[in-house]
């Protein structure tokens, strides 16, 4: 923290601090207003930030698989600001009550939603989630400190300008937003717990894990994404091979693709059979356990040998993991010792064998014949994602912009004192009030 | 970790990770039976209870603070059996469902609440409090690891002997409670990230303090109390000085205790003068800047020289610091840089004041004409308290039976895939079902 670099951070950290608390009283109209500005901006742009993206992408390494990560073309800045257009439709994040209660006859208790504070956001590439997450900040009145990787310098540095003109146009303080590059800010955010309040990483799982063991501030993330599909005895063969083939190859390298097939032991070996054939056809390398191999090569399926390592590895590619387990317990207990706690699925007819499954299995997501690649803010209507959370605890699974407001208790009262309650003198109500959502 | 009794603690870890399991997918009744059940016991053994604590006390040294705290006597046992009662008249913690969405036709989204799984719970002294969280883990389906203090140790038996007939009796997992003793233990249930999904100290501020720093699990919390009563230039003088003296005087080695008075400049000296001596009446010692020592010192109202330390110090007595701040801004800096975000209170009779308060002040629970000392689960209503979170995010504030359980998405399909909604054959309609609460 002796660094010029750490103390550049905090000071910057101290200013986004200060413009958090004029953000967190700033008016709806006020944070809508600086995200179309942001729109506009973007939509003005447009031509010098692809061209500051050929810039990035005329430094980056061609072999490099954050490669394509980095590439920001027409289609992908459209989504972008057709993003901004819906962002600006949903509700106010703050103020919100979601419990109130008299306690006594004027003496009442609300709960309230309140932004966070202030939120850093770490990148690795992608230089379309930084409009994305800080209109999301903006709507959610946080300050945030995005903190983008080298490898998209200029891209960030055009996006960034717009966010702060608009932020400037629209009169809210230019100080709630800030964007750094170097790799010594990351140090630096990761020990400014007394100005930071929430880190989110948004990048591979080295980065995440680096950010949840070098901070006591709260992470918002997940490093792996281990998702299984068990097929039971019970499954709906048709079913089964959609949805297997779907949680792997829709998006391979996605966090909610399923890293691991389990299958019954008394699943019909014709299914396993199909199952791995489409999966085989699609392109995907199958490594499986002893008798998944013994079955597979009878009708010469090529199936790799499938080690202890193959139950902890995220491939994010086109391989999947295979095993065979005794019953529908083995499948929960596998799925609890080497899953990520993501997402994890079961196939099945029977609905005593998914409320089991459900109960027993400790992780975000439990589907019942539906892909894991379902996991997802948008897909689950949330209409925006700020990240998926693998923590057991709130926030949990794909977080929408709630992950980004938190609330307080407001309680209004005419002078009460706890004295008057303990001695008898007057007795707690404790009446439910209309709560306004 | 390569202790005898850090490898006790591990297999003890794992062990109540799988009771856990089951703990989660047993029924209400039985849930609700066992802690009926460890009533009786309780009720049963209060004579054996009460003669182990004598033993405790016995061994304790009478000049320690804490040894108040070690004190059961027949009123604390009673007022904890009283507890156990009531707490099996909520309703189930579990199962509740408070987003129900269908994402499209048969596909249907559900938010369910889930217990955390292992919850390991570190006690000083104060034996009542472990019945009352041991039953509430129960209630929650979570497993719990008690630590209980060596002080308490002979009371800390006897207690967890009723909780074990309990669970025996009513059929649940013995190993789902377990009590260890040892400092040793410590140590090793901060580094079970593995198996320990929530830590909740329930102690001083160094226990607290020393747990927040020393593990990667989620820890339910607050180590200090640094609450703060504002006084503004509006505030009605009766009212002021009827909080003030409750925050301060009702329990004072309570977190919720106010620990510093600030007025606004504005504020007549005559009220100033009236709350002091209304402090100084009840035996508060009063430490004060310069500008309060000399409005007091015209009234020979004694008050002690307040330095900056005395800003961030949580007296836990009856000691009281006090400023004049120059006006309502500089009421919520100062609140926000020293406080510790637990509960803050204005004395206002403007609205717009509080408005400003209630927004600005980055605390759990912000007041209005109440005292601080409101912040507690019961007053709130919640039926129980797990304890008092002074944590940005949820859980915040007077934490009920929700800070013992989380959610996990559950999502119910007859075969979809995401290919089908990418490349638009099919669409979200997103129509919120109806929740069931």
């Amino acid at each position: 923290m002796q660094t010029d670099e750490g103390r550049e951070v905090i000071s910057l950290a101290i200013k986004a601090k200060e413009a958090a608390r004029l953000m967190g009283q700033s008016a709806i109209g006020a944070r809508n207003q600086a995200i179309f500005y942001f729109y506009e901006a973007l939509l003005d742009n447009k031509e010098a930030i692809l061209a500051a993206n050929q810039k990035d992408m005329a430094r980056a390494d061609a072999n490099d698989p954050q490669t394509k990560r980095l590439k920001l073309d027409q289609g992908k800045l459209a989504v972008v600001i057709d993003g901004l257009k819906a962002l600006i439709k949903m509700d106010d994040p703050l103020g919100r009550i979601d419990l109130a209660r008299e306690l006594d006859k004027d003496l009442n208790l609300y709960r309230v939603t309140c932004p966070i504070g202030v939120i850093a956001v770490i990148f690795e590439a992608r230089p379309d989630a930084l409009p994305q997450i800080a209109a999301l900040c903006v709507k959610s009145g946080d300050a945030v400190i995005l903190k983008g990787g080298k490898e998209a310098e200029e891209t960030n540095k055009e996006l960034f300008a717009c966010l702060q003109k608009a932020m400037i146009k629209a009169q809210l303080p230019v100080d709630a937003v800030h964007l750094l590059t170097s790799r010594e800010a990351v140090k630096a955010l990761l020990a400014a717990d007394k100005y930071v309040d929430l880190i989110i990483p948004r990048g591979g799982n080295a980065l995440v894990t680096y950010v949840q063991k070098n901070t006591r501030i709260p992470v918002l993330g997940h490093a792996e994404g281990i998702c299984h599909i068990y097929v039971d005895s019970t499954a709906d063969g048709e079913i089964a091979k959609r949805v297997c083939v779907d949680a792997k190859v829709n998006y391979p390298a996605a966090c909610n693709a399923a890293e691991t097939l389990l299958f019954h032991k008394a699943v019909p070996q014709g299914m396993i059979v199909e199952i791995v054939g489409a999966l085989r056809a699609k392109g995907v390398e199958v490594k499986g356990d002893a008798e998944i191999a013994r079955i597979c090569a009878t009708r010469s399926l090529s199936v790799l040998p499938a080690d202890e390592r193959d139950w902890t590895t995220e491939y994010g590619d086109m391989t999947i993991a295979v095993k065979m387990v005794d019953n529908l317990d083995a499948a929960i207990l596998h799925i609890n010792e080497y899953g990520s706690g993501h997402t994890d699925a079961i196939i099945c007819q029977s609905a005593e064998r998914w409320e089991k499954f459900f109960g027993g299995v400790n992780s975000a997501g439990v589907y019942r014949n539906a892909s894991t690649r379902f996991a997802d803010g948008y897909r689950y209507g949330f209409g925006a994602e700020v990240g998926i959370s693998t923590n057991k605890m709130h926030p949990r699974g794909p977080v929408g912009i709630e992950g980004l407001v938190t609330y307080k208790y407001k309680l209004e009262g005419q002078g009460q004192t706890v004295e008057e309650y303990s001695n008898g003198e007057k007795t707690f109500s404790h009446k439910d009030l209309q709560a306004e959502k």
